[in-house]
Order: structure tokens, then C-alpha cells, then sequence
């Protein structure tokens, strides 16, 4: 990776987004980037909702003749003169090359790279403020865990930013605590990026120059509810290296942080959701003591329906074995049912004899567990297709959720 | 099942082997006979090693007034009077239609169905004296976990047990911590049986009387070694119900112990020897507190690696969805690596600094774990083959047992 190569031009890189995933993600890109010179701009960008914050006399940042701390300041100054996100990620070195911009448009102008990390409620109006205003040739990763379901359909969050966007975008999920991968403490994650051919074809350098914008595929993709959706997709100049799955690889692989690429979006974005659901119920089990044994079958059952629901409602365009080979699929079912905060909340509604509302109120400030709401989404759907006995875990969570069902009910349900 | 239907005779039921799986097993199949009575003979054997135990003045059945308080007393009078096996599975009362027998002949003698679930140090031995002395007919349900694997092949127990008794052997495997399942909490497990076809034919009232020896099928079988097995296999007199996938079911299905029954013998019981070794990689890298992310990093590679050895060794025969989907396939891989001894032994060893042999010794009064045994069958095999290669985390347990690779390189070596 150390010659140029063909390549004229670089890759820019923005990470739209700055909480402890975003920042461990940030982190990771930077480093890549330093250390793969060929391909990526050193300087990687990361825009940064703005909020004034102060160091702590604690802090080891603390210097009472520095202007930084004289009261409150602005994030980003802190971020950038300390290396540090102190209000998300504190303890953690960011690197140098790491540059946090509180304007989102300046951040992701000139970038062929944005990786979008950032809670999914912010998605729809953070892609609208920036529509028209990066390059028409962009590709983007979406790290935003799970997708979005509703009673006509699943959504994946990688579509819904390509298609306000016009741009590609992938995805990345795996069994990724971030604190612990800002730790540098080893894990996987997998990425999903599955472009139409354009993308994959080997660059010629006879192409039309950067910039040019004739080079356009109609990119087309049917969702579960059948609506079609429409991008015109632009190539990337032939002067920047491909966006390739090897690219991608030395992009986001770092050796704590294990990468494999694989091509099936839909795959990787669903594991990430539906483990939510899952996770309640192992939660549950093991909040009633039952052991080990009985919490192995929840996780065994809940991989099945994965697998079944990712081959009712993707069909073809769905790898099923994503689920039980990748980190996003088996791997994140088996780190959250240990210790996510669906499983640990699951648990103490039991333990504490409490409905889970309660226990997100007292827990999360009132903050609302991931696999709550998808168990509710995911119901309506299915409950408006008719399927909810073809799916007896997602349903029995459900259920319990609204109170028609014990939890001591779950076997006997989920048996057939 | 109320009714006798077409059938004038019963299937007697006899366990062979009474260790904590061996009556929890017992007790399970007891149960079902009571409750099935068109189906089985009330009264279940139980082969039991007589030894001497002693009840003791704590015990519920201490009664200074009765003869089996005075001294020693052979454990099969103990389980026989006072319904509990009181050395190794104290505090469960087992069913009042097991009955004790200290004589593995009569035990066996006359049952249609076999279970077996003893040490497997013991299957050949056990096999070998009553060899000749059970129903030409018999049909058996291997309880042992694992695999005999040596540099020349690999050996399903219920095929050793199958070969020399000259009948067809099914297995038993799942995520089944014993102690648990004598207390009842739920569980699930998977019976893996796929005889001749003879068996599965809907048995004709015409046809030859019980104990006919004509109704014979040559019964083949095709080791990973090329080794050609060949039982001579006797059909069911059809007074019997045949023993098929439901009289399975209504054997060892109970409302706390979930059976699926399966048809693939080699999946279910390579799943059982292989996450074992699993399991010791787990508990390292859960002794060097390395977090959920690499614990679930290690278990979906061991996953992958179970896949791929039941497709590169058994081929057409395994069906490889029985390790992502059966009880004896994921659920017990999760099980073994949260609170399995393989886990905990190799977790205390990184905790303690202490090799392996070390913990066996201390923990396990010098018992060898399964794991480490399978671990080494494994790699002699696989280097033989030449492949060690392409399993690298079976691969790499095997290094670090023999003290060539350290714990800390194996997220590298397992990466490619």
C-alpha cells in the first residue's frame, strides 16, 4: 500500500457523527489513514454536533494557564487541542490527524468517503442538510446498528441515506461494545458494501477525467414492501483508487479491529436489529434463573428466526448465512445476550419484579431500549402480513412487552 | 397416545450407565414411559455399577430403625428404596418405575430400546458384554458427547456402538448442563436418527412374527477414513410401534426438555466434540480479559470451523445447518463457552498463570478435560491430512496446549 500507484487523487474521509461509537470508528479511520498514504488524505474529518463543555480540574488535560480552561468551551477546540472527546469518550487518545468540524457541510465537502455514525432519529435531517452539498460521486458507510421497520416495510438506514444522498452506501455492524474498541481490546466487525458493477469495474485510465458526470448507472432496488427505489448513481474518476472491498478493508481493518467485507447489506443491517429482540428475552430467561441451557435455546431459536425472517422478506437478495457466519450476524447475537443493555435491562425487570418502561426510566434516564421498539416495529409488520406464528420468539417478546404473555409461556410458545 | 392401536407389544426401555447425565436421562425416559403407556412398558431399567455408598445422618432418608442405614449398602438397593442416586445426582427423586439393576445382562435383556450414557472410555467394554445378549432387533440412542477421533478417521460413538451390537444406534446431544436438567428447568436437545429404510416403512400387520430373523438389511457405512462398515441390520417385528422419529420424541420430550429429532447422526455428534475446543479458546480469552467483542469473535470462528469440518469430512452426509440451527450444534456451543468446564478451566488457567494440566489436576482431581484430548485427536488427524491450516482455531488451541503459540497471537492466526 506504500506506492501511488495509478492514482492521482486520494480518498477524503468524513465521519458524520461523534459519540463513543462515532468516535472509536473516527479514531480507527485516522489512524488508516496515516498509516495508508496511497490512498486516503491524511487529515480525516469528523463533524461534531457543537456543545460547549468544560474541563474538570481533574482532568489530565487541566492547566489553569491554558485559555482551554478558562469556562466553558467549545467541543471541538477541546477535541482538537486535547486529542480527546472528553464528554463521550473520555480516557481515549484520538489521533492528531483527527479533525473535528462543527460545520457539517464543511466537513463533508470534498470528501469521497462518509461514514455516517450517528443515532438513527438524526439520520433523515442530517443527510437532508448536506444533500447537494458533497460530491456527486461519494461513497458512503452507514454504522448505524439495525434498520428500520414499520408496518409497510423494512427499511435499511443505508438506503435511506443513498437514496436522499444519491450516492452508494454501505454498511458496517458487528459484536462491537465501543468502549472496548476504543480500548484497542480485539474484536470484528463486518462491512457490507455491494455497489452496482460500475463501481467494481477495474478503472481504466483512458476514462473520462474527475468530475465527469456522464458516467451514471441507474441504480435500482426493491424493497420488502415492493416500492421501488431510484438512484442515479455517479462513477467514481478514474484518478482516485476504487472503492473496493480491498479499500474499504484498509479503510476500517486495524489489528484490535478485524474486518471481513462481504456483499450483503440487507444481512448485516438486519442481524443488527433483530439481535435486540432476542436479547429481551435472554434477558428474561436469565433473569428467572433457568440457566445457562434454557438461555442458549432463546439465542439458538432467535438465530433461526433471523435466518428465516432475512429469507422471507429479502429473498434472493439476502445471504442467510450472513447470520451465522459474520461478526454482524451470530457473533453480535452472542455479545448482546451477554452484556447489551437490552439483555441487562431484560433482566432486572425480572429481578426487580418492574416493567421494562420502568427499568429504561431508572436505568437510561427514560432513554428507550433498541429492542423494545423494534419488537413493537417488527410485530406490526409481521402482525400485518400474518405471520406473527411463523415467528414464535419475535412474537412471544412482543407479547410479554404488552403483557399478554408470562415469560414463563415463552417455552411452550416458541416449541412448535 | 392413550390407545394401543394396531400394536399388541411394547417397547421395554433400558439406560445403560447412572452417572448425573446418565439419571437425568434416566429419570426423563422413566417419566415418558409412565406417561406413554401404549407405547412402553411401565417398569425402565437402569444399568447401574454397583458400588457401596453410605446414607448419611444428614440425609432425608436417614431412619436409624432401617436396614439400609446400617453401614455400607449397595447403591442399586439405595436408588431402588429410596428413589434418589445418592453419589451422583443427590437431591433429584427419580421416577418409582426405574428401577436399579446391578446386572447389565438382565438389564438389557428383552428391551427393545437402548440407552446409552456412560463415560466413553466404557462404550467398548459395556458393548462388548452383552454382545449376543440383547434383541437381534434392538434400536439404540447414543447419550455420549463428542467423537472418537484418531489420526486415521473420525468415529461417531453411536457407529462403535451400532457396529458391535449389530444394530442401528441414533444419538443424543444438545445444550444440556445435567444438573439442570434434573431440576427441571427447561432446556432443549436434539436426537439425531436415520436408519435403513426398512425402519421407517409403515410396519404391516401381515408381516412375519416378532423375533423373525429373515427381515434383514445389509446396513453400510463409509468412514471419513474409506473404512466400509457393515451391519446387518434386523427389522422391528411390526407388533412393536416402529421406532421412528416420533416414538423418539415420546421418549425424551418433556414439558422442561425440548427434543427436536434430526437425521443427522454425524452433525450432532461432531457439534458435541468439537465445541469443546472451542470452549478452552473461549476461556482464555475471556481469563485475559479481553471482553464480550473477542470472546463472541472467538465463538463465531469456531463456528465457521465446525462448518467447515463437517462439510470437508463428512460431505453429502452432514448437514451443515444442523451446527448453525440444533441444540447440539449452536445453543450447546454457547452454552459450553459461558459456564462449561472446558471454559472455566482454561479461564482459571490464564487467571492463575497456570498450564492447563496444572487446573485439570486441582479442579478436576486430575481428570482430563474432554477438550483438551479432542484438541490433540483433532490435530493429529488434521495434520496427517495436511490442513491444519485451514482451521486455524482448532489449530491454534492445539499450539497453545502444546505451548508453541501464545494466547495473545491467536486473534492473528485465526484472522486469514
Amino acid at each position: 500500500m506504500g506506492s501511488l500507484g495509478p492514482y492521482q487523487r486520494k480518498h477524503k474521509v468524513t465521519v458524520v457523527g461523534s459519540g463513543n461509537w462515532g468516535c472509536a470508528i473516527a479514531k480507527i479511520v485516522a489512524e488508516n489513514a496515516a498509516s495508508n498514504p496511497a490512498i486516503f488524505e491524511e487529515k480525516v474529518e469528523m463533524w461534531v454536533f457543537e456543545e460547549k463543555v468544560e474541563i474538570s480540574k481533574t482532568s489530565q488535560h487541566y492547566d489553569p494557564s491554558s485559555p482551554l480552561c478558562q469556562g466553558p468551551q467549545n467541543l471541538t477546540d477541546v477535541i482538537n487541542q486535547t486529542h480527546e472527546n472528553i464528554k463521550y469518550l473520555p480516557g481515549i487518545t484520538l489521533p492528531p490527524n483527527l479533525h473535528a468540524n462543527p460545520s457539517l457541510v464543511d466537513a463533508v465537502k470534498d470528501s469521497t468517503i462518509l461514514v455516517f455514525n450517528l443515532p438513527h432519529q438524526f439520520i433523515i435531517k442530517t443527510c437532508e442538510q448536506i444533500k447537494g452539498k458533497i460530491l456527486p460521486y461519494a461513497r458512503g458507510i452507514s454504522c448505524i446498528k439495525g434498520v428500520d421497520v414499520n408496518e409497510e416495510g423494512i427499511h435499511l438506514f443505508s438506503e435511506t441515506i443513498g437514496k436522499i444522498l444519491g450516492i452508494y452506501c454501505g454498511a458496517l455492524s458487528g459484536a462491537n461494545i465501543a468502549s472496548e474498541v476504543a480500548l484497542e481490546k480485539w474484536s470484528e466487525s463486518s462491512i457490507a458494501y455491494d455497489p452496482p458493477h460500475m463501481d467494481s469495474k477495474a478503472p481504466s485510465p483512458n476514462r473520462s477525467p474527475s468530475g465527469s458526470t456522464e458516467n451514471l448507472v441507474q441504480f435500482e432496488h426493491k424493497d420488502v414492501s415492493g416500492q421501488l427505489s431510484r438512484v442515479k448513481l455517479q462513477a467514481l474518476p478514474s484518478d482516485y483508487p476504487p472503492v473496493d472491498h480491498a479499500v474499504l478493508k484498509s479503510l476500517f481493518h486495524r489489528p484490535y479491529f478485524h474486518i471481513r467485507v462481504v456483499s450483503d447489506v440487507a444481512g448485516v443491517s438486519l442481524g443488527g436489529a433483530l439481535k435486540n429482540v432476542v436479547a429481551l428475552a435472554a434477558g428474561w430467561v436469565d433473569g428467572m434463573g433457568w440457566g445457562d441451557n434454557a438461555k442458549a435455546a432463546i439465542m439458538r431459536v432467535g438465530l433461526l428466526e433471523m435466518v428465516k425472517f432475512g429469507e422471507k422478506f429479502f429473498g434472493a437478495t439476502i445471504n442467510t448465512r450472513t447470520f451465522t457466519e459474520e461478526s454482524a450476524g451470530v457473533a453480535d447475537l452472542i455479545t448482546s445476550c451477554s452484556g447489551g443493555r437490552n439483555f441487562r435491562c431484560a433482566k432486572l425487570s425480572i429481578e426487580r419484579k418492574q416493567p421494562i418502561g420502568k427499568i429504561e426510566e431508572t436505568e437510561l434516564n427514560g432513554q428507550k431500549l433498541q429492542g423494545t421498539l423494534t419488537a413493537v416495529e417488527v410485530n406490526n409488520f409481521l402482525k400485518k402480513q400474518g405471520l406473527e406464528d411463523e415467528f414464535p420468539l419475535l412474537t412471544a417478546v412482543y407479547r410479554v412487552l404488552e403483557g399478554t404473555m408470562s415469560v414463563e409461556d415463552i417455552p411452550s410458545y416458541i416449541e412448535r
